[in-house]
């Protein structure tokens, strides 16, 4: 569905905010990611395959995003079971679950939200069409929440960004990778509307170019300075002094504060270090994981090698060569100087400060 | 032209070498290492103008084999001068070097090797066609001892390397890069030769992707196992324990030990002292520039926007986005392990060690 960009009002009725998840009349669309920024269009998400293939290909990914996604997809298809066979059945509505936790094993927030449609369903007692109903109001109800955590974290946020400041960021955590607003690119937003003169440099986060491709777009849509940059050109924008801190967005926060997000965010922190640059995690706390103790146990997704040999139909690498590719890596917490929550800045020591938040 | 890789004996006649410059019958071939690993095809370089394309749009690349270029470039230019004109005046002559000075800002070989050209020219004093043979002469003896060199700084290198290795390199610094053999990969090769089992990782090396291309393309053609990464994946490998020790090639070193080599590579210098692991460049004293005293006087080459929003003809980012494309970084000698010369291994102080050697 070829389209115009559809905007969302946002919770604090200040604006709006590009859509990237958009839920109208009980149907689910998506802004496709993987056509980004060539052209802009919607798919129509009308079952669970279509919704679990664009899970998996990244037509829609960011943590918090997928957590959404899953959340519409457990209504999208339960409403599917219910016209076949006027009821959706433990197992059937089980089986939902079970395909959609499947598509990505990094992110937190899948099963996250699963797990807040699963207690709605076992606690629900009535009809099957109000099964429905209150499905699909806690689907919302996970969507509002997390644009209100996204703008409460770049308020926190926001106070540690200095006017003049070169802001890098990996990947894209921004609307398009939550239900809107941002992570990282919402404390950036955040800062923006406060009229901080700040300049973005964006890696472009190979293989799948989320910071050439999303980044760059949802920064210029906004109208915020934003300089692109290869992945390994962060050291000598940081040893020219061009960057005064780091903002990035994570997939899964663990009990001791380390923290995973997209591959390269590891050595984006290790050069920070160096250089002696503060470096900030965004992260709404459905994304902490106080379960696993340390980021080391976080199972980390390999992709295709066909994402690195190349870029979509162009290939570069020779025909049969050797590729690894993992989709995330693990900054420990020593390297994290702060994170970035909507109940504001955890500091280390983390085990102690994120239980106290959020256990 | 299309053709199939030509290969060149080595000086020691124990084998042979791909050739990326090839000079026959007084003429100039140049693999085209723009068209690699798709396609391997040479270019017939008869003017000079067809040289310094050559040059600038990377179909040559790495400093020794850019200077040896320029050698064979002088000699054929110098050759068509003289038919048209019967000779080649002072002003001529210097009129050649300047066009191929001006093709590459940062390696300092062009510089040298032009330099050890004017010199040929200077102290000339016979008829036309006995100038043409001195600096063919000269411009062979360049390229052999190119060679030399390499395999020396080879056998100095393998000595570093330990059988079990993983070993990760950034760009191509291979015989595509020189004379043949290679210097980072020269390394690479001399310890392979002597049947050390190692694992080479190469970083694909954004944005030209010489690692993609170049790099893993001629270790498969020599049997070397290779892994190809993203830029931003060396963290991630060093972390996994996967590392032992990073080699890569320089276009340029300066007095005080500071290495000039392609963008990235001072990002995987700080990587390796923050997890340990020894980093050595390798690098034939044609690159040593000792009247520069320290990496930051360095002339950085920042080359077109448009290798950094796509490739080839594909365009990924968005239209106007803001672009950084610095061609080369620095890497300050305190991160420095070693650096491999054909006169042996240099290790700190760089100041005074360099000057011993090479001042």
């Amino acid at each position: 569905m070829e389209c115009t960009l559809s905007r969302r009002e946002l919770p604090d009725k200040r604006g709006t905010i590009m859509e990237a998840i958009g839920w109208s009349n009980g149907r689910l669309f998506l802004l496709d990611q993987r056509a980004l920024p060539i052209e802009v269009s919607y798919l129509d998400c009308r079952n669970l395959t279509i919704i679990c293939n664009a899970i998996r290909t990244l037509a829609v990914r960011g943590a918090p995003a997928i957590g959404i996604t899953a959340a519409y997809g457990v209504v999208v298809e339960v409403r599917n079971i219910i016209e076949k066979k006027g009821q959706c059945s433990p197992e059937d509505f089980e089986g939902v679950l079970d395909t959609l936790l499947a598509t990505r094993p990094t992110a937190v927030n899948l099963s996250w939200a699963i797990e807040r449609m699963r207690i709605v369903y076992n606690d629900f007692d009535g009809t099957p069409s109000g099964l429905i109903e209150a499905l699909e109001a806690e689907a919302r109800e996970i969507h509002d929440e997390d644009i209100t955590m996204c703008m409460e974290m770049g308020r926190h946020g926001a106070e540690l960004i200095d006017d003049g400041d070169g802001v890098l960021t990996h990947c894209n955590a921004g609307a398009l990778a939550t239900g809107g607003w941002g992570t990282a690119l919402g404390v950036i937003r955040s800062a923006h509307a406060q009229e901080k003169n700040i300049h973005v440099y964006a890696d472009e986060t190979r293989p799948l170019l989320q910071g050439a491709r999303l980044t760059t777009w949802e920064l210029m849509q906004e109208g915020i300075d934003v300089t692109l940059i290869c992945d390994n050109m962060a050291a000598s924008l940081m040893s020219n002094g061009k960057i005064q801190k780091v903002v990035v967005g994570s997939d899964r926060t663990v009990a001791n504060g380390d923290v995973c997000n997209k591959i390269g965010t590891l050595g984006v922190a290790i050069l920070a270090k160096y250089y002696e640059i503060p470096f900030y995690a965004a992260l709404p706390s459905s994304t902490i994981d106080l379960e696993i103790p340390s980021g080391d146990l976080i199972p980390i997704e390999e992709r295709s090698t066909k994402e690195v040999v190349g870029y979509r139909d162009t290939v570069w690498a020779p025909k049969g060569v050797e590729v690894w590719n993992p989709a995330f890596d693990v900054v420990p917490n020593e390297l994290v100087t702060g994170i970035i929550t909507e109940e504001g800045v955890v500091r280390a020591p983390y085990e102690e400060n994120l239980r106290k938040l959020f256990g």
